[in-house]
């Protein structure tokens, strides 16, 4: 058997470990156009910022270790330019010397990722205009730093975006972000990635959404970038993070087609039209684990788990690959944000069903140092209650809980039974109710009809025919209201709730989302009928609207007192 | 419908706030005998310690508070003597002023929680020999230490005495730790505790064990504790950590059952054979979800989730308890460990038959800074690969692991699926491929018949019979090996395996399991028929038998060579 991968970094990488386990005597050659192979690419930003200090941290093989521990083949600096599916064969050209060869195979394995987009913009070739994929980008961005450089712009506010601006933070630089959307981090719906958004520009970031980058030109070596806003901001390097293409060419060339996304098309087995090529990672197009639908995930995980299972199927192991859920996560600066499964607006756009639900609870129980406020969503059909997506953002625990909710949702858990969970608890790393059990707590309720929500869209149309009713102590009241809101403090409400219009909806709010519950819980039972609690509460609520409440941390903000933040955390750890 | 709830701490407190929250017109008693309700009794010992500076914010909630918010009728100082199934009633007593009622109730919820056992030793009630449970016990145990005090012994090496002896530290006192069994934290097995007693030594804790407390007499004020191994101990307080018993006089008084553990029996429901009595809580038996024995399982997640489920079934909702997996966490100085499901030793107790694997991944990207090796036990039924226990322990990213392993536990998930689920990623949260995902790869690869394991007991009695095979560098090998190990590095394994005698076994071994596997492999596709590779490598194997790597901490040992150690890590990445 000869094994011929085109491509060295995960999905080739993993290809080719695996076939070898598999198979001591195959004939196994990995052929990587670049001058390294199975690098630490995820790494990439780190080094920039030098939080990685040691560049040779990323070069975690070389051919002649790949050579030595695994018999396998590695020729860097060799590209594949055609391949010749009738004689089964490949053109590969040794690039240092241009001399070009036929190699042949039995079965052909394709990780060729996904390309950077540059888009044709006036000035785009300037020398200091970089992306960031892989290691001479990442020489080519450091070398530009090492001319000196203050002021850089950082084009896309995605996962490599955000992580590029936190590390030319780190390196002193002053950084703008650009995003043509109404947020950064468009896997997360807006509301969700508002905090972090916050919490950039708090580190000095100038984040300018809904703003493009028009053209570029030089200015003495700068780069002066003209804005769709009409601004123009001159800076001594530019990275763009606008997402990537996947890297297609060479198979299309030789007629296996692309998906409706542009990625190459595979089965599950990770094996294209023709039964001796295969294909993994950002090149290829899977199905979405929610949705069904087609979608591109350049994430290193699924790419590493494509290529173990293209290295099976090679060899007769029949495993399939099960789907994208899309799990991701992001660091900036000390927060982090992430999510599993579809978002709110996949979910539209799908036309799936859904119900949801947010919530704010402690990282850790929290009389314990170090917890802070997490925010959670969680999307979850209408009928069974079953996981559909679960965006979660703070400061601690965030992974943990991105992945609980991941798993649940893999194994086609619904709400009632994320309430069973038994999670691991002792004070520094949860709580007894865990925070995914409180989503499922949220979230049955809801099912269940003891609850109804109203959301922040839902402000000012909807509540402006009934009562907008604040059950937050006096202090706060005070502080801040939601504009037209009727105070009655959550303990007195059972006292002077017939002070309350009964003949029109009552909208109730609090901080979190709690209070307003126990309040909704008591007048729906005192014969209320149009009763809804704001979701999430004005934590929520301060992601859609400026309040007082929006600036800052996902902490609860400074304005607030300590004691009512105090009571209602202490209160819904005995929900 | 009056409710009358018996103890208002973590189950009680539960059951009687999602009563109020299902009905407003419920009148709701809670009886609780201590001054305390709904307390923070898991933060006891960091109290103790000073981590939790602040004692108030240990007081959860007070009655004042609970009516205000949940107009709940909260009695402290008030036991309950005895119940009247027939009439339907409590004696209570208020202890403040002696004086005795009775109460009715349409429902009666127990909650009595469980009482520290005090051995009836020699000298067991000197007043510096404290127990820690409640408020009181800790102040008592505040009081002792303010008198001055260098020198405690905590008695006990589970949960309580562990955070117990780790708080006793931090207030700069000499620490000797008493534990009868070989091992401490008895829910995990003893080769899995033994890192985090390591720690325990390592800051100063003298862990003696297989030892107990034989009689305590005054010694001036101070505690002369004799050892069951002859030593005597002076000091000047002494912990009483050795477990606790469910507190069920009360209900076994009016002829309530208790089952083979001494708990109290409910159904599903936490329905007492009285349908007009539920019980929750440490005071009751509940079913193991791994074995279906009865189990008592002192923890605080599923004390919170009966309450709920009490009340819900006092109002109709029929919802169900799920059965106790035992997810538990510790943390011990910096490091941390726990698990869920069955232990190996609670497997072969309940005659389950079992696979098991034992990996020692990076917590995150290993290029990543910050990230330490995990050590992680995986437990797996032999035929489908159903997930039936997993332990982890390390410095960083436990709990996520824990929780990752008792989510897809419950869903019923199997080591297969465990390689296909799809974890958060990014460098400073983890690997593409996760610590789960590996275990997945391991247990499957072995159920597959892909590999074949020895384990640390086969050693010497089995491995003598055939060639024990030392696969890493030469530094290593000279550094230490196993007695009597033949040495053949694994890049060398291709060229030279002609050298090792193949009419008997070999068993392969390296550092982590990792090199060997690769060798395994080599070896079985050369026509070596009767190949093992030693599970979890000698960082395992360390576990068992004292070598030079069985000192210090988890991290790998300072003793090995960086390079050696890099190289093995970044060759499991392309696994």
């Amino acid at each position: 058997m000869k094994i011929v991968v085109v491509g060295g970094v995960a999905g080739g990488a993993s290809t080719a470990a695996r076939a070898r386990r598999l198979d001591e005597s195959a004939e196994i050659i990995v052929l990587e156009k670049d001058q390294y192979v199975s690098y630490a690419n995820c790494g990439l930003p780190y080094h920039v910022g030098k939080v990685i200090e040691d560049r040779d941290k990323l070069l975690v093989q070389t051919p002649e270790r790949l050579k030595q521990s695994l018999n396998l083949d590695v020729r860097t600096g060799h590209e594949v330019t055609a391949i010749d599916r009738e004689q089964k064969t490949v053109t590969v050209r040794a690039i240092a010397t241009g001399e070009t060869y036929q190699e042949t195979y039995d079965k052909l394995v394709l990780s060729l990722g996904a390309n950077p987009i540059r888009p044709p913009l006036p000035g785009i070739d300037h020398p200091k205009i970089h992306v960031l994929r892989n290691i001479p980008d990442m020489d080519a961005i450091l070398a530009t730093l090492g001319q000196g450089a203050s002021r850089a712009i950082v084009v896309g506010g995605g996962y490599i975006g955000v992580e590029v601006a936190e590390n030319l933070v780190h390196r002193g630089l002053q950084v703008d972000l650009l995003e043509m959307m109404g947020q950064i981090m468009a896997t997360l719906d807006p509301e969700m990635a508002r905090d972090l958004q916050y919490h950039l520009e708090d580190h000095g970031v100038q984040v300018h959404l809904q703003t493009a980058a028009q053209s570029f030109e030089d200015d003495g070596g700068r780069i002066r970038t003209q804005l769709s806003n009409g601004e123009t901001i001159t800076a001594d390097l530019v990275v763009m993070a606008v997402g990537v293409r996947p890297n297609t060419a060479l198979a299309t060339d030789c007629g296996l087609p692309v998906g409706p996304r542009g990625g190459l098309q595979t089965d599950k087995h990770m094996r294209t039209i023709d039964p001796d090529i295969y294909a993994v990672g950002d090149m290829v197009e899977t199905e979405n684990f929610v949705t069904g639908d087609a979608m591109l995930a350049a994430l290193a995980g699924p790419a590493n788990r494509q290529g173990r299972i293209a290295a099976d199927n090679i060899f007769g192991h029949g495993s399939q690959y099960r789907d994208t859920q899309g799990t991701a996560i992001v660091k900036i600066f000390d927060m982090a944000g992430g999510g599993t499964g579809a978002s709110e607006r996949s979910l539209q756009r799908a036309n799936i069903p859904y119900r949801k639900v947010y919530l704010h609870p402690s990282s850790h129980a929290s009389y314990y140092p170090g917890s802070s406020t997490l925010h959670l969503k969680v999307l979850f059909s209408p009928a069974e209650g079953k996981l559909l997506g679960a965006q979660v953002v703070g400061f601690d625990g965030v992974d943990k809980r991105i992945d609980v909710f991941a798993t649940a949702m893999r194994a086609g858990m619904t709400v009632f039974d994320l309430e069973h969970l038994e999670l691991s608890y002792a004070p520094p790393f949860g709580s007894a109710k865990d925070p995914a059990n409180m989503a499922g707590f949220l979230g049955a309720n809801l099912l269940r009809g003891d609850v109804h929500f109203w959301y922040p869209d839902d402000y000012p149309e909807k509540t402006q025919i009934g009562t907008l009713l604040d059950v937050r102590t006096p202090r706060e009241f005070e502080e801040w209201h939601i504009p037209g809101a009727v105070h009655l403090p959550l303990n007195q409400v059972r006292d002077r709730y017939a002070e309350i219009p009964s003949h029109s909806p009552i909208f109730v709010y609090c901080r979190s989302g709690f209070r307003s519950y126990l309040a909704y819980r008591i007048l729906v039972q005192s014969g209320f009928s149009h009763v809804s609690t704001l979701a999430g509460g004005l934590l929520t609520y301060s992601c859609f609207y400026q309040t007082p409440y929006s600036t800052g941390t996902a902490h609860y903000p400074a304005i607030a007192h300590a004691e009512d933040q105090m009571a209602e955390k202490v209160l819904s750890q005995t929900v």
